[in-house]
């Protein structure tokens, strides 16, 4: 398995990227493609005394930021390191994608460069969350600003198959984000998802409220990617405010301080469960070949974990075509 | 000042209701007549040992609940305890009403029983939500499930006025919920809503994300009310995530457990500062007398404070008129 990644996309690239390659090879059965400026990633593996054993460099020029328009990966910006790693991807040359750069760009390159899967409406933006005992899946969360009820089923065949297969979850339970659990709750868009998810062939639970996937209601949550990325930036605000909170408890006095020697097996426990480099990243459902979006602030453990997010993935990318295509078909017998 | 109090309001009703009223009378400057079946208000004063002076009982049969169709407080339900605590505002016999019931038959009663102030295309459900450094208000919080741009901006005007007289802010800094903060950025709604918010009399900021209202970055923060009921519901959501959080930190083994008794004065604070009762109750804005929501779960403190809040709300229901007002002759000049 080779898998393409972007050696300049995130906050700590290229050091975190290349030493997460190096993890990932030392301990997973693949060979990293690390894209971007050939001098400078030789440089930083001899600095870093990284082993180049199964690791490659593909040199390319420049890196598109979260500010360019998403839109020049497909233009000016095609040979920056992250349209570099969608041209590997593109050609066969790599089986997956990871990437800690621009989501934006992410959710174009993979629509526009890797393509849809076939009955793929929209690709989703499908993002792992940590709820109080364990991770959901929510997406969109915001590669489609507006959708239709047809783009939400297939938002959960997709997100129930990679609960299933990668997450290891059993019939993962889907629900639709709504503004109350009732059946007719919501704007037009719910009350048709509503109706269609019930006769879609996943395991619809109805509707979950705001609260509901964070108390692990839900293993999948649909809605549009406007909602789900409102959504997904107040849960990270309120972890931000979490841990401001927590610093602060712990910050008062001597007392406190104390307290805090004592309680930190407890807070250890706490910043594990909200770890994202436990999980690794978020895939595009719904392209052709396993992309990964890590996390912008990805360290070489959360590199790593992408790099074998995206292993498990290229196992289940023909069951996702499968799903979509038992539902297309379900729908035209109807 | 005589307010209008829901006795059958909410999880702790009526005996919290009761006290509540108690407290009231008893530091501030008001009257509460308190609607619900008068037996058993009269049963439970005695047992609770209330003092009487300045509360006086309306009566009223039965409860509208949460299940219950909202539209019924306008037939069936026109006489529960919410129903004639409507009916006392809108004769005059009280000048505010407060209630912990359902908050749906409130926004219902409050629109159709009370009535629109003059201009106000819609009223809103203004939420006062804790954020890090103090309180913030989100409106729409789920009144309107779909909402026009011109809405959006009368919510930015009553909210700023709200937040300047009763919650003692300097120039309230209202922003746009978007996914994104750059102007263009969101659906139709919001680049619309966008551009007149520019030209309105309040202090616009932009747009802001998910997460920013929590850093305390804007005072009001409007959208429509379907993104605001996830909106809330999800804050809600990962603050029953932080408390449970926090009870396992502190479980974890007797060191933990030590650490706790150290912590308590910070836990204290933080509690303190995510306390929904310190505030009271969210306001229906835009209805021409003063509608307040208290929380489900208030207990006397909190009912305390709503009617405290009522009070304040009363002596500013002139200058939200006026500045509606003045937006629409804004409006009509260009």
């Amino acid at each position: 398995m080779r898998i393409a990644l972007d050696a300049f996309g995130g906050d700590n690239a290229p050091d975190k990227v290349i030493l997460g390659a190096a993890l990932a090879v030392a301990e997973l059965d693949v060979e990293v493609i690390l894209t971007g400026d050939e001098k400078i990633i030789n440089s930083r593996i001899r600095q870093l005394g990284v082993q180049t054993k199964n690791i490659t460099i593909k040199h390319a020029d420049g890196i598109i930021n979260i500010e360019d328009d998403p839109m020049l990966i497909r233009k000016s910006k095609k040979n920056c390191s992250m349209g570099m790693a969608f041209q590997l991807v593109d050609s066969g040359e790599a089986d997956a994608f990871v990437s800690a750069g621009s989501t934006a760009a992410l959710v174009v390159g993979g629509t526009m460069l890797i393509g849809r899967m076939k009955g793929v409406k929209r690709p989703a933006y499908a993002t792992l969350m940590p709820g109080i005992n364990g991770y959901y899946m929510l997406l969109d969360g915001g590669a489609n600003v507006d959708c239709r009820p047809e783009m939400l089923v297939q938002f959960g065949v997709m997100g129930s198959i990679f609960m299933q297969k990668i997450m290891k979850v059993d019939n993962p339970r889907v629900g639709l984000l709504n503004i109350g659990t009732e059946r007719g709750k919501g704007r037009e868009l719910e009350q048709k998802a509503y109706e269609t998810l019930q006769n879609a062939p996943l395991n619809f639970i109805g509707n979950v409220e705001g609260r509901d996937p964070i108390a692990n209601l839900c293993d999948v949550v649909v809605t549009d990617g406007f909602t789900g990325n409102v959504y997904l930036k107040t849960v990270e605000g309120m972890g931000r405010f979490m841990k401001s909170s927590l610093r602060e408890l712990f910050s008062t006095n001597a007392g406190t301080k104390i307290g805090y020697l004592l309680s930190k097996k407890g807070v250890k426990n706490l910043s594990k469960k909200t770890d994202y480099r436990e999980v690794g990243g978020s895939p595009l459902l719904g392209v052709k070949k396993p992309v990964i979006k890590a996390h912008g602030s990805s360290d070489e453990k959360a590199f790593k974990n992408a790099i074998k997010q995206a292993v498990s993935f290229c196992k289940v990318i023909q069951e996702i075509e499968t799903g979509i295509a038992e539902l297309s078909a379900l729908k035209e017998e109807n």
